[in-house]
């Protein structure tokens, strides 16, 4: 069963181990544990719906309203977990076909009734959070259109529905030989529709791509009737409609049907840990690895204070001690920097873009550790956001930013993103912790992925104090020093009062005309992307 | 000096060869040959110029309003040759700065002007024509905007003005040590801007990518301002205004300043030719290749009939003779197609790609005959449309077309392309040359590009109306049948009409939406990408 305040299956408990809580008491001070509401604590304070004439699609169940309330945002967790939502959408919708959204839509403009597209729930920036309004609002959850519909071989093509979910795209995909080899750390839960509505990226987006180029075509209903928008490989036929759909989050239509471009399953996969002795080394050793363009799959950066973080909070530290003994011996002591890379394809080819990986890399004082570490990586990939779990019963709460800038950037834009967060709680003397890696890499640039760990303080309300501060001082750091706001997480509701620094005015003047376009009474996830 | 009706320099000619008249003369008929206009002839019927209050930056000289009216379509070509012109701009203007620009759309929304962006005035889509209208129309040509203002060597970002033609820009970069790695055929003339306005794809764009990719950002001057649009590697904030600005085809604005992703330039380079013994098997083999991942930088393909033309059009016909010899040994006889394929990057790579290449051809029986013919291909890559010149001069017209496809319709939607061309002339008893090659392939699909030879007829307006007939059928073929109107050449006026189908009326609506947005008055190249 899916948990209906926090991340993922029940059945997975990603805890904090007990040298890890020592580590973070003597970085940031004792954990500061607060009460969790029940699940019938909340269930009492959701209020009647005010749908007057409900149409057949919706639910109206209470739970079911619950849990689609909220996202995975630290606001949104702190709200579950004190059992304050505040706001509940009037009903849940749950089409099974297109023409069930067409007729929900049609609906909506009857009935005056706002509606908030919904993939997997998973955001964490406010997309699908209802608003307090005079307007009943309705949750349409793709979650039923979870099915692969067809696969054209020759082109590699799948079509799939919008809902489709990670495990439920790959797994059908894996079926029949074939991959999409998108995998965000949100994989679990969330959706193929979700993806291109916010323009997300995988951790093997050097070899597959981003979902800008996995996302081939399909059909999105909007109050202005249905866009189709064909296959092809390229076209010069005018701006590309599939550009204006990814971060279109849910303000231009709902996703219908998405067509992506498959892979054939590769023969062979493997991912590897090198040490690199310092920052300025490694930051210009992966710079000149992704520029170099050996076709590796997938390409990350811990930062010192990260590689420490996760050293210490690994479950093994008996392992830690003797592989740092080893590392230090190499050369990789304090200061050491953690990269991890990957190699998918044919066995030839993955062991040319091996060799001459660890041939550059070792131009940088890289220090070689095989696969066990990249095994670990890859087997771990989808559990950090269970650690929030880890350290919240440990008394922590746990978030995570991001950005992406050009090479010459990278270094000033995380240091500055780092101090923004170190810093934005002094004036009440509390320390965070905060760490970072370049988990996406490009011939121009990186992005930047932050986390930051602090105390919650006495209160839920004092936690979301501290939030709030160091969320606005972060996005004032990443704007002010020419980082986009956000590279993989989307704008929502949080960051769309920062978006227009990078857009400018007539930027979002025309984003507006076309959301203006293709819903006129502004009934889509208003605030979302654009703050009208 | 620049041809002022026809392509390119005029100190290049590329004539047909005897054999290759007779070639042509067996499949169509002998050669039909117009009588060419004097410049003098022309320049005596530009009119004056209906500007009142002409800027200082606009030039009203006869010759260079006669040089900036037509493009390098088909009905351009023979306008040109008859030297009725028909309609000329009443003036060009030639800024050299952004700001110089935004005077330019000031003073044009002051005195009631028509403005046409203008590059390198290569289109073959009608982009570039002024048309008779109640307004004065000026043509804004970018052409002394052609600076490298800055390189980012870190990021890899080269800031160029828009008007720099490919040798330009190549010539500025490669004195540094770096390349853009853009090759349009039409590269000698075409600019920057005008690869971004219309979505241009260069033949090594297996490795470069398009100018999709390799537009990083840049500033556009607007009626509502001026749209600057910052660089990130990527970013998941919001749909990507990049985007919305390739393909625009200067309907929302005038680009004023260009940043591309540059490359340093490759270790080795080599270009090898490959011959498949029959379509069916010579189609597989390249969707293998491609979808395979191989590191190739161009990969191409020429059916059956384009094989054979090339090789009666070639200007060494006794080594043509030996190499059909030795390809019949080899299996490769009537029905052969030629494949041509690059690799650019390190040594280690390269040889393994082309291990890669050539076993996998092999087992579709493809015979390697090394670079000879690659190194052919490499030196005339940029001198095809030079033989339009030839061609006319022994009586034939030639002009070309290209779509693009997902795989599992290239081969019908091919065969549907050639036969409308094929056949448009059947009610005439004219017979039509029509050869086909694939030039940028993806994991998706390719493109198809179609090049026609037939004989004008006894006049201007007969060979006009014969093109039309052609044209037509060959648009209607592709757009019912699967086929992007445009995969490299875009929609200007010659394709607006068929755009529809693909975008559907919503997405034209959007389109129109957006250009209203920047451009109140419609005052920039109206009529160009939509038919309002």
């Amino acid at each position: 069963m899916r948990r209906w305040n926090g991340w993922g299956e029940e059945s997975t408990v990603v805890a904090l181990p007990a040298h890890g809580g020592q580590f973070l008491a003597e970085l940031i001070g004792a954990g500061q544990v607060l009460p969790d509401a029940t699940m019938e604590q909340v269930l009492a304070t959701v209020p009647a719906s005010r749908l007057v004439a409900p149409h057949d699609l919706i639910s109206l169940d209470a739970e079911v309203r619950l849990r689609h309330a909220r996202g995975q945002s630290l606001p949104d967790w702190l709200a579950m977990r004190e059992g304050c939502f505040e706001v509940f959408p009037d009903g849940v919708a749950l089409p099974e076909t297109a023409t069930q959204i067409r007729e929900l839509l049609a609906w909506a403009q009857q009935q005056d009734v706002i509606l908030i597209p919904y993939g997997g729930g998973t955001s964490v920036a406010g997309h699908i959070n209802p608003q307090a309004s005079e307007q009943p609002v309705v949750t349409l959850s793709l979650e039923r259109m979870n099915k692969l519909i067809e696969i054209d071989e020759q082109s590699l093509i799948a079509t799939f529905g919008p809902g489709a979910n990670g495990p439920q795209v790959e797994s059908q995909l894996r079926a029949r030989g074939y991959t999409l080899g998108h995998y965000p750390q949100s994989w679990e839960l969330s959706t193929l529709g979700g993806w291109v509505a916010s323009r997300s990226s995988g951790q093997q987006s050097l070899r597959y791509g981003r979902i800008e180029q996995l996302f081939a075509g399909g059909s999105v209903e909007t109050f202005a009737g249905t866009l189709s928008i064909p296959t092809f490989p390229a076209s010069a036929a005018g701006p590309d409609l599939k550009e204006i759909l990814l971060g279109s989050e849910g303000r231009f239509g709902v996703i219908s049907e998405v067509r992506v471009r498959i892979s054939k399953l590769a023969v062979e996969e493997n991912f590897y840990a090198v040490f690199l002795p310092d920052w300025p080394s490694a930051l210009e050793a992966i710079r000149t690895l992704v520029q170099a363009r050996v076709p590796l799959s997938m390409l990350r950066l811990s930062n010192a204070i990260e590689t420490k973080t996760q050293l210490a909070l690994a479950g093994h530290p008996k392992q830690i001690v003797w592989l740092e003994r080893y590392l230090a011996l190499c050369g990789a002591r304090e200061g050491k920097c953690m990269m991890t890379f990957g190699v998918t394809g044919n066995r030839q080819q993955n062991a040319l873009s091996l060799k001459q990986a660890k041939h550059l890399l070792k131009g940088f004082g890289g220090v070689f550790t095989g696969t066990l570490l990249g095994k670990k990586w890859s087997e771990g990939r989808f559990r950090f956001p269970y650690l929030r779990h880890g350290l919240w019963e440990a008394g922590y709460a746990v978030d995570t930013l991001e950005t992406a800038t050009d090479w010459s950037n990278v270094d000033h834009l995380l240091n500055e993103l780092e101090t923004s967060l170190r810093t934005a709680l002094a004036d009440e003397g509390e320390q965070v912790h905060v760490f970072t890696h370049l988990s996406h890499v490009y011939g121009e640039g990186s992005s930047i992925y932050t986390s930051y760990v602090f105390r919650p303080g006495s209160s839920y309300a004092m936690a979301l104090a501290r939030w709030k501060k160091l969320k606005h001082s972060a996005c004032q750091a990443i704007v002010n020093n020419r980082g986009t706001i956000s590279h993989q997480h989307g704008v929502g509701r949080d960051h769309a009062p920062y978006l227009p620094v990078e857009k400018g005015e007539l930027g979002i003047a025309a984003l507006q005309a076309l959301s203006t376009h293709f819903d006129p009474d502004q009934r889509l996830a208003p605030g979302v992307l654009l703050t009208k």
